[in-house]
Protein backbone atom coordinates (compact mmCIF):
# COMPACT_ATOMS: atom_id res chain seq x y z
CA UNK A 1 0.00 0.00 0.00
CA UNK A 2 0.76 3.59 -0.72
CA UNK A 3 2.30 5.76 2.18
CA UNK A 4 -0.42 8.19 4.04
CA UNK A 5 1.47 11.16 3.63
CA UNK A 6 1.04 14.73 2.49
CA UNK A 7 -1.91 16.65 1.46
CA UNK A 8 -5.16 15.20 -0.25
CA UNK A 9 -7.84 17.05 -1.62
CA UNK A 10 -10.77 16.42 -0.02
CA UNK A 11 -12.97 18.32 -2.46
CA UNK A 12 -13.98 20.81 0.06
CA UNK A 13 -13.06 24.40 -0.93
CA UNK A 14 -12.17 27.37 1.71
CA UNK A 15 -15.35 28.85 1.55
CA UNK A 16 -17.10 25.78 2.11
CA UNK A 17 -15.16 24.57 5.44
CA UNK A 18 -15.73 28.12 6.38
CA UNK A 19 -19.59 28.12 6.54
CA UNK A 20 -19.57 24.22 7.98
CA UNK A 21 -16.87 26.24 10.60
CA UNK A 22 -19.55 28.85 11.21
CA UNK A 23 -21.84 25.76 12.03
CA UNK A 24 -19.80 24.47 14.64
CA UNK A 25 -18.57 26.95 16.55
CA UNK A 26 -19.58 26.80 19.99
CA UNK A 27 -20.15 29.69 22.82
CA UNK A 28 -16.64 29.28 24.47
CA UNK A 29 -15.25 30.30 20.96
CA UNK A 30 -17.19 33.43 21.31
CA UNK A 31 -18.32 34.80 24.83
CA UNK A 32 -17.39 37.80 26.46
CA UNK A 33 -16.94 38.67 30.08
CA UNK A 34 -20.15 38.04 32.64
CA UNK A 35 -20.55 41.72 34.62
CA UNK A 36 -22.55 40.61 37.76
CA UNK A 37 -24.42 42.32 40.74
CA UNK A 38 -25.73 41.12 44.15
CA UNK A 39 -29.28 40.93 44.68
CA UNK A 40 -29.32 43.40 47.25
CA UNK A 41 -27.97 46.08 45.32
CA UNK A 42 -29.79 49.35 44.54
CA UNK A 43 -30.87 49.78 40.85
CA UNK A 44 -28.79 52.85 41.78
CA UNK A 45 -25.59 50.76 41.42
CA UNK A 46 -26.39 48.67 38.75
CA UNK A 47 -26.72 51.63 36.67
CA UNK A 48 -23.17 52.84 37.49
CA UNK A 49 -21.67 49.30 37.26
CA UNK A 50 -23.75 49.23 33.82
CA UNK A 51 -21.30 52.29 32.96
CA UNK A 52 -18.42 51.59 34.03
CA UNK A 53 -17.94 48.16 32.59
CA UNK A 54 -19.80 49.39 29.52
CA UNK A 55 -22.22 46.29 29.24
CA UNK A 56 -26.00 46.27 27.84
CA UNK A 57 -26.86 43.81 30.19
CA UNK A 58 -26.28 42.86 34.09
CA UNK A 59 -26.87 39.14 35.59
CA UNK A 60 -28.01 39.30 39.23
CA UNK A 61 -26.71 36.56 42.21
CA UNK A 62 -27.91 35.38 45.31
CA UNK A 63 -25.39 34.95 48.69
CA UNK A 64 -24.10 31.62 46.96
CA UNK A 65 -23.44 33.09 43.91
CA UNK A 66 -25.91 31.63 41.95
CA UNK A 67 -28.01 33.06 39.02
CA UNK A 68 -31.34 34.48 40.03
CA UNK A 69 -31.85 37.24 37.88
CA UNK A 70 -31.28 39.42 34.54
CA UNK A 71 -31.33 42.96 34.05
CA UNK A 72 -31.35 44.92 30.78
CA UNK A 73 -30.43 48.62 29.96
CA UNK A 74 -34.48 48.72 28.76
CA UNK A 75 -35.31 47.86 32.40
CA UNK A 76 -33.20 49.96 34.22
CA UNK A 77 -34.45 52.78 31.80
CA UNK A 78 -37.58 52.22 32.47
CA UNK A 79 -37.07 52.11 36.48
CA UNK A 80 -35.01 55.53 35.96
CA UNK A 81 -38.52 57.22 34.62
CA UNK A 82 -40.56 56.41 37.62
CA UNK A 83 -41.24 57.97 41.01
CA UNK A 84 -38.86 55.48 43.07
CA UNK A 85 -36.02 56.33 44.57
CA UNK A 86 -33.17 54.69 42.68
CA UNK A 87 -30.71 54.28 45.64
CA UNK A 88 -33.25 51.95 48.09
CA UNK A 89 -34.75 50.55 45.64
CA UNK A 90 -33.48 46.58 44.95
CA UNK A 91 -33.06 45.19 41.80
CA UNK A 92 -34.64 42.50 42.77
CA UNK A 93 -37.80 44.27 42.21
CA UNK A 94 -36.91 45.25 38.10
CA UNK A 95 -34.99 42.17 37.28
CA UNK A 96 -36.31 39.15 35.28
CA UNK A 97 -35.80 36.03 37.15
CA UNK A 98 -35.51 32.51 36.92
CA UNK A 99 -37.29 30.52 35.22
CA UNK A 100 -38.00 33.23 32.94
CA UNK A 101 -34.54 33.92 31.87
CA UNK A 102 -32.91 32.20 28.91
CA UNK A 103 -29.30 30.89 29.50
CA UNK A 104 -26.85 28.20 27.62
CA UNK A 105 -23.77 27.08 28.36
CA UNK A 106 -20.19 26.87 27.26
CA UNK A 107 -20.33 23.89 24.54
CA UNK A 108 -24.05 24.74 23.10
CA UNK A 109 -23.39 26.32 19.61
CA UNK A 110 -23.46 29.76 18.88
CA UNK A 111 -26.29 29.26 16.11
CA UNK A 112 -28.33 27.79 18.16
CA UNK A 113 -27.97 31.24 20.39
CA UNK A 114 -28.51 33.52 17.82
CA UNK A 115 -31.59 31.59 17.33
CA UNK A 116 -32.63 32.26 20.98
CA UNK A 117 -31.77 35.68 21.12
CA UNK A 118 -34.26 36.29 17.66
CA UNK A 119 -36.76 33.93 18.80
CA UNK A 120 -36.83 35.85 22.33
CA UNK A 121 -35.61 39.08 21.18
CA UNK A 122 -33.15 39.41 24.17
CA UNK A 123 -30.15 41.29 23.96
CA UNK A 124 -27.80 38.66 25.99
CA UNK A 125 -27.89 35.41 27.64
CA UNK A 126 -25.87 34.60 30.81
CA UNK A 127 -23.37 31.05 30.25
CA UNK A 128 -23.88 28.87 33.16
CA UNK A 129 -22.53 26.05 34.87
CA UNK A 130 -24.38 23.93 37.17
CA UNK A 131 -22.24 22.92 40.07
CA UNK A 132 -23.21 19.80 42.46
CA UNK A 133 -25.78 21.87 44.52
CA UNK A 134 -27.33 22.87 41.47
CA UNK A 135 -25.94 26.75 41.69
CA UNK A 136 -26.25 28.30 38.09
CA UNK A 137 -22.62 29.68 38.31
CA UNK A 138 -22.14 32.61 35.71
CA UNK A 139 -19.48 31.79 33.83
CA UNK A 140 -19.57 34.16 30.62
CA UNK A 141 -22.06 36.20 28.50
CA UNK A 142 -23.03 36.03 25.13
CA UNK A 143 -24.43 39.18 23.44
CA UNK A 144 -25.64 40.32 20.06
CA UNK A 145 -22.16 41.54 19.62
CA UNK A 146 -20.42 38.52 19.80
CA UNK A 147 -22.77 37.94 16.95
CA UNK A 148 -21.93 40.51 14.98
CA UNK A 149 -18.05 39.65 15.67
CA UNK A 150 -19.04 36.23 14.00
CA UNK A 151 -19.82 37.54 10.67
CA UNK A 152 -17.09 40.12 10.60
CA UNK A 153 -14.44 37.37 11.63
CA UNK A 154 -16.57 35.01 8.38
CA UNK A 155 -15.74 38.00 6.47
CA UNK A 156 -12.41 38.43 7.14
CA UNK A 157 -11.90 34.24 6.31
CA UNK A 158 -10.94 34.52 10.07
CA UNK A 159 -13.28 32.11 12.50
CA UNK A 160 -11.56 31.17 15.28
CA UNK B 1 -22.02 23.66 -31.73
CA UNK B 2 -24.06 22.03 -28.73
CA UNK B 3 -27.66 24.14 -27.58
CA UNK B 4 -26.56 25.52 -23.79
CA UNK B 5 -29.58 24.84 -22.51
CA UNK B 6 -30.03 22.45 -19.09
CA UNK B 7 -28.31 22.91 -15.98
CA UNK B 8 -24.08 23.10 -15.81
CA UNK B 9 -21.38 22.08 -12.73
CA UNK B 10 -19.94 25.08 -12.10
CA UNK B 11 -18.03 23.37 -9.23
CA UNK B 12 -19.60 25.55 -6.47
CA UNK B 13 -21.55 23.74 -3.82
CA UNK B 14 -24.25 25.29 -1.87
CA UNK B 15 -22.47 25.84 1.14
CA UNK B 16 -19.17 27.52 -0.69
CA UNK B 17 -22.18 29.87 -2.71
CA UNK B 18 -23.50 30.79 0.89
CA UNK B 19 -20.47 32.31 2.07
CA UNK B 20 -20.26 34.26 -0.84
CA UNK B 21 -24.01 35.39 -0.99
CA UNK B 22 -23.34 36.60 2.94
CA UNK B 23 -20.43 38.47 1.75
CA UNK B 24 -22.97 39.84 -1.20
CA UNK B 25 -25.50 40.74 1.05
CA UNK B 26 -26.22 44.73 1.17
CA UNK B 27 -28.03 46.37 3.61
CA UNK B 28 -31.38 47.24 2.31
CA UNK B 29 -31.77 43.05 2.66
CA UNK B 30 -31.77 43.29 6.33
CA UNK B 31 -32.60 47.00 7.27
CA UNK B 32 -35.54 47.60 10.11
CA UNK B 33 -37.66 50.39 9.90
CA UNK B 34 -36.22 53.48 11.45
CA UNK B 35 -37.75 55.22 14.31
CA UNK B 36 -37.35 59.13 14.40
CA UNK B 37 -37.88 62.16 16.61
CA UNK B 38 -38.11 65.99 16.29
CA UNK B 39 -35.26 67.93 17.62
CA UNK B 40 -37.45 69.75 19.72
CA UNK B 41 -38.76 66.84 21.42
CA UNK B 42 -38.16 66.27 25.35
CA UNK B 43 -35.39 63.15 26.84
CA UNK B 44 -38.90 62.21 28.31
CA UNK B 45 -41.05 61.72 24.98
CA UNK B 46 -38.09 60.34 23.02
CA UNK B 47 -37.55 57.71 26.10
CA UNK B 48 -41.22 57.00 25.40
CA UNK B 49 -41.18 56.62 22.15
CA UNK B 50 -38.16 54.37 22.66
CA UNK B 51 -40.55 52.10 24.49
CA UNK B 52 -43.52 52.23 22.48
CA UNK B 53 -41.73 51.34 19.37
CA UNK B 54 -39.24 48.74 21.05
CA UNK B 55 -35.82 50.36 19.51
CA UNK B 56 -32.12 50.96 20.95
CA UNK B 57 -31.59 53.54 18.86
CA UNK B 58 -33.63 56.78 18.01
CA UNK B 59 -32.57 58.83 15.08
CA UNK B 60 -33.08 63.11 15.32
CA UNK B 61 -34.20 64.96 12.43
CA UNK B 62 -34.75 68.63 12.26
CA UNK B 63 -37.54 70.73 10.55
CA UNK B 64 -36.72 69.65 6.79
CA UNK B 65 -36.07 65.96 8.01
CA UNK B 66 -32.66 66.20 7.98
CA UNK B 67 -30.86 63.57 9.99
CA UNK B 68 -28.90 65.26 12.97
CA UNK B 69 -28.64 63.21 15.73
CA UNK B 70 -28.54 59.81 17.17
CA UNK B 71 -30.27 58.64 20.58
CA UNK B 72 -29.33 55.81 22.17
CA UNK B 73 -30.66 53.54 25.39
CA UNK B 74 -27.48 54.75 27.08
CA UNK B 75 -27.84 58.14 26.08
CA UNK B 76 -31.17 58.00 27.53
CA UNK B 77 -30.33 56.15 30.29
CA UNK B 78 -27.69 58.34 31.72
CA UNK B 79 -29.80 61.42 31.11
CA UNK B 80 -32.92 59.78 33.27
CA UNK B 81 -30.35 59.37 36.22
CA UNK B 82 -29.20 63.28 36.29
CA UNK B 83 -31.14 66.25 38.11
CA UNK B 84 -32.65 67.90 34.88
CA UNK B 85 -36.39 67.68 34.29
CA UNK B 86 -36.64 65.66 31.61
CA UNK B 87 -39.52 66.63 30.26
CA UNK B 88 -38.27 70.39 29.93
CA UNK B 89 -34.73 68.68 28.67
CA UNK B 90 -34.59 68.69 24.46
CA UNK B 91 -33.21 65.77 23.02
CA UNK B 92 -30.38 68.06 20.89
CA UNK B 93 -28.97 68.64 24.34
CA UNK B 94 -27.43 64.88 24.85
CA UNK B 95 -27.91 63.14 21.38
CA UNK B 96 -24.70 62.44 19.14
CA UNK B 97 -24.64 65.01 16.62
CA UNK B 98 -23.58 65.08 13.02
CA UNK B 99 -20.83 64.92 12.23
CA UNK B 100 -19.48 62.20 14.34
CA UNK B 101 -22.41 59.91 13.23
CA UNK B 102 -21.96 56.77 11.18
CA UNK B 103 -24.30 56.27 8.78
CA UNK B 104 -24.67 53.48 5.76
CA UNK B 105 -26.52 53.59 2.49
CA UNK B 106 -29.06 51.51 1.22
CA UNK B 107 -26.51 49.55 -0.89
CA UNK B 108 -23.43 49.32 1.15
CA UNK B 109 -22.18 45.70 2.31
CA UNK B 110 -23.67 44.35 5.22
CA UNK B 111 -20.48 42.84 6.30
CA UNK B 112 -19.01 46.72 5.83
CA UNK B 113 -21.70 47.39 8.55
CA UNK B 114 -21.19 44.63 10.72
CA UNK B 115 -17.52 45.88 10.56
CA UNK B 116 -18.44 49.50 11.46
CA UNK B 117 -20.90 48.14 14.19
CA UNK B 118 -17.80 46.31 16.25
CA UNK B 119 -15.04 49.08 15.32
CA UNK B 120 -16.56 52.32 16.51
CA UNK B 121 -18.82 49.93 19.12
CA UNK B 122 -22.45 51.26 18.08
CA UNK B 123 -25.28 49.36 18.32
CA UNK B 124 -27.02 50.67 14.92
CA UNK B 125 -26.47 52.23 11.94
CA UNK B 126 -28.92 55.09 10.12
CA UNK B 127 -29.41 54.01 6.43
CA UNK B 128 -29.52 57.37 4.79
CA UNK B 129 -30.29 59.13 1.46
CA UNK B 130 -28.93 62.58 0.39
CA UNK B 131 -31.25 64.61 -1.43
CA UNK B 132 -30.50 67.43 -4.27
CA UNK B 133 -30.60 70.15 -1.29
CA UNK B 134 -27.77 68.11 0.95
CA UNK B 135 -30.46 66.82 3.19
CA UNK B 136 -30.07 63.57 4.96
CA UNK B 137 -33.20 61.35 4.70
CA UNK B 138 -33.36 58.56 6.80
CA UNK B 139 -34.88 55.61 5.33
CA UNK B 140 -33.33 52.77 7.46
CA UNK B 141 -31.54 51.59 10.71
CA UNK B 142 -28.89 48.25 10.72
CA UNK B 143 -28.67 47.36 14.19
CA UNK B 144 -27.07 44.11 15.91
CA UNK B 145 -30.70 42.35 15.11
CA UNK B 146 -30.22 42.40 11.86
CA UNK B 147 -26.51 40.77 11.86
CA UNK B 148 -27.53 38.30 14.33
CA UNK B 149 -30.30 37.75 12.14
CA UNK B 150 -28.23 37.25 8.86
CA UNK B 151 -26.41 34.49 10.88
CA UNK B 152 -29.77 32.64 11.89
CA UNK B 153 -30.39 32.79 7.84
CA UNK B 154 -26.98 30.97 7.38
CA UNK B 155 -27.47 28.25 9.98
CA UNK B 156 -30.86 27.78 8.08
CA UNK B 157 -29.76 27.98 4.49
CA UNK B 158 -32.31 31.04 3.76
CA UNK B 159 -29.85 33.71 3.32
CA UNK B 160 -32.15 36.16 1.25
Amino acid sequence: ARPRVGYFYTGKTGSQLLTEKVKKLTVQDYQSIPVVVNESSSVYDAICTMFLEDVGTLFVVNKTASLIGVLSRKDLLRASIGKQDLETMPVSIIMTRMPNITVCEKDDLVIEVANKLIEKQIDALPVIKKDADNNLEVIGRVTKTNMTKVLVDLSHDQLL
